[in-house]
């Protein structure tokens, strides 16, 4: 099925269609769409025992979502953003920019953002640890202030550099006409020196050239203290304001994430933001206590299926699943009109890394054409009604079945 | 997988490549879709007893088609525009300029059509009846003329009132420069004043000003009548042609509907328009009757399973599908070289109301793919071979089905 992935326009409609309607919970299981174990046989999902998931994907519409387009891996916030109705090739987004808004800093529109690795280098300048041996908070908030003390920028503006936690700082320039197309200086590699900032265009020179004076100068700064002698900056973009959730569908939004990224791309799309959960159970807790009239959409996210996604750990993948399908009876409590499982993308345990992979998404409601289909899983689901198509379709399905879209045409 | 709904340019390369071939007919079972019903467990589709079509539908290539977009429910202007490869984002149309093709009323190019409903007002200016107790047509004439005489529209045009049946007329402005987006005064609802006519930009005012005008002058003029005393314009859009099946794909076209929307849209589109049949039976001889040299491609219209699906009724709906595929034989007799069978929008009685689920289809003809997929409905017809997808691949696939699509490249 489905929408040319660049254009997508078809959300446009959905704008004008919008109206007031039912509640909806988007529940997100970071990257838990995966690939068959060779020990095991099945994905994390089969192998998972889901007797909740299965029992609500019988009584569901299933498919799979292609986030952002074939063969494309996408990163958590584009796979988000497909998630939410922002087709991810029409709204580029930085993770620099992500990371801000994460922390809550204030990023005012045409702020340049830039994620900031503090990292061990060699005394021939090349990078021997790109975490810096993963520093602690305390590490991170002394190095930055020493920073902050010693690094002028030559320019017509202001630079902010902020703490994150562990090795993760950010950088924030603030000044007319920055680009924001400039490349990482992390090589994304040992043993090799960093890279120099390149321009993408005329426009983004001066940003580069600013780039390129914060790493140098901090690598002089920083030439006495061990392990964190140098920084390597990443997801370097501009931030532009998008159009919000309630802007464009008509949504009052609520997310609850633990991750600094979930959180800040909640807020770009101006979702209100409840206090950090501390993990999975306190996330549905704090779903059940602001669940109401306050708000039409709720976006849970979890992060462990990724995580363990990520470190290569079916056994824990397969551990998080489980954790999540005790608690799903809590949601299926609250009655919304129309409840959402799926994944931003597929994070195998056998590659340790994001994938292109489809994911499979169960859409529950009194109106869903119910397709029978368990257990929810990357095989079963391909059989659904839903069929498979781009990840940006999922928001027009789910504002129909909670009764938020009016009719197209006479 | 698919194409953009919005640009859809598949169609212009079927334009390319489209020339002579063989016969076509598309019977359409207008809102067959559905959901299933919670006493029977089945869809209409399902629970209905159709030994012609399930057998029509094991020799067939079958699939699933959303008609507009993924959750757009379909006005039944842009669910057939999608089938005749129109893409519906691409075309759109106002229901008063398909109201007055339907009524063979000569539009011109840049006339402004809106339908009209008499419609009940209390004393408060609030609307009691949107419909006015559904007047017979002998009032509804005799309110026309009334108006006719006495209504006076300042400007350097004319305007036409038509009579068009129950409590339904229409007005057509014709004059210089109208712009056509203009706002229902029907409120949609009752216990309320009509909305006042809204302009969707500077060019749409002066056509504004003469509905208001309108509005307000039959009120005056209708304040001593019971039940009909006031009327509510919607649907208001300016009419500009569209190129016809002839012109795109080659297609001389005829149409067999009873309905004035759908006469209209066929006329609209270049299609020959058969006398009006009174029901479905004499709709099947009027398509026999007309069969032969002098058409390529044959629409044949079915009201009812729309009609019931709108009325909730279930049980009417599975009688109107039973009673198509009685009739079926006589369209395979006539030995098209494609016959389809599909909807133009889903229509669950569980609903009342058009929905955005996709529906069924299938394509029968001697170079069809043929699946061996039976019976024929909206559960089995997903594992079929056409796949989900967008409703306006139908007619490339239609064409190529004719042999009426030379190759592309070389």
């Amino acid at each position: 099925m489905g929408a040319d992935h660049r254009s997508a326009d078809i959300s446009r409609v959905w704008e004008d269609l919008a109206g007031d309607g039912g509640r909806i919970i988007y529940l997100v299981l970071d990257g838990a769409g995966g690939l068959r174990d060779a020990a095991t046989g099945a994905t994390a999902l089969e192998h998972a025992w889901t007797p909740h998931l299965d029992e609500l994907a019988r009584a569901s519409s299933c498919g799979l979502l292609e986030l952002v387009g074939p063969g494309i891996t996408p990163g958590s916030g584009p796979g988000h953003l497909a998630l939410f109705g922002y087709a991810p090739l029409a709204y580029p987004l930085g993770r620099g920019v992500l990371a801000a808004l994460g922390i809550d800093f204030p990023l005012h529109e045409g702020d340049v953002a830039a994620r900031i690795n503090f990292a061990t280098m060699d005394d021939h300048g090349n990078i021997t640890d790109r975490r810096a041996g993963r520093i602690d908070d305390d590490l991170n908030q002394r190095l930055c202030d020493r920073l902050r003390d010693h690094v002028q920028l030559d320019f017509d503006g202001e630079y902010f550099l902020q703490t994150v936690a562990g090795h993760r700082a950010m950088l924030v320039l603030r000044g007319d006409g920055l680009g924001g197309d400039v490349g990482d200086t992390d090589p994304q590699a040992t043993g090799v020196p960093p890279r120099e900032p390149t321009a993408g265009s005329p426009a983004d020179e001066r940003t580069a050239d600013l780039v390129a004076s914060f790493a140098r100068q901090a690598r002089d700064i920083l030439a006495d203290e061990t392990p964190a002698n140098a920084v390597l900056l990443r997801g370097i973009a501009r931030h532009s304001p998008l159009p919000t959730l309630a802007e464009r569908f008509g949504l009052r939004a609520l997310c609850v994430a633990s991750y600094p990224m979930y959180r800040g791309l909640a807020r770009l799309l101006g979702m209100d933001v409840a206090a950090r959960p501390a993990g999975p159970y306190e996330a549905f807790d704090s779903l059940e206590e602001h669940f109401g009239e306050d708000h039409d959409f709720y976006f849970l996210h979890v992060k462990d299926t990724d995580r363990y996604g990520e470190d290569a750990d079916f056994a824990a993948k397969v551990t998080a699943i489980e954790t999540v399908d005790r608690l799903l009876p809590r949601l299926r409590a609250l009655e919304p009109d129309v409840l959402v499982v799926t994944a931003d993308h597929s994070t195998p345990a056998a590659m340790g890394a994001h994938s292109w992979h489809p994911v499979p998404v169960l859409i529950h409601g009194r109106y869903a054409r119910a397709d029978d289909i368990a257990p929810f899983d990357e095989y079963r689901c391909r059989g659904g009604g839903l069929g498979l198509r781009p990840g940006v379709h999922l928001m027009g399905l789910v504002l129909a079945n909670a009764g938020r879209l009016r009719k197209f045409g006479a």
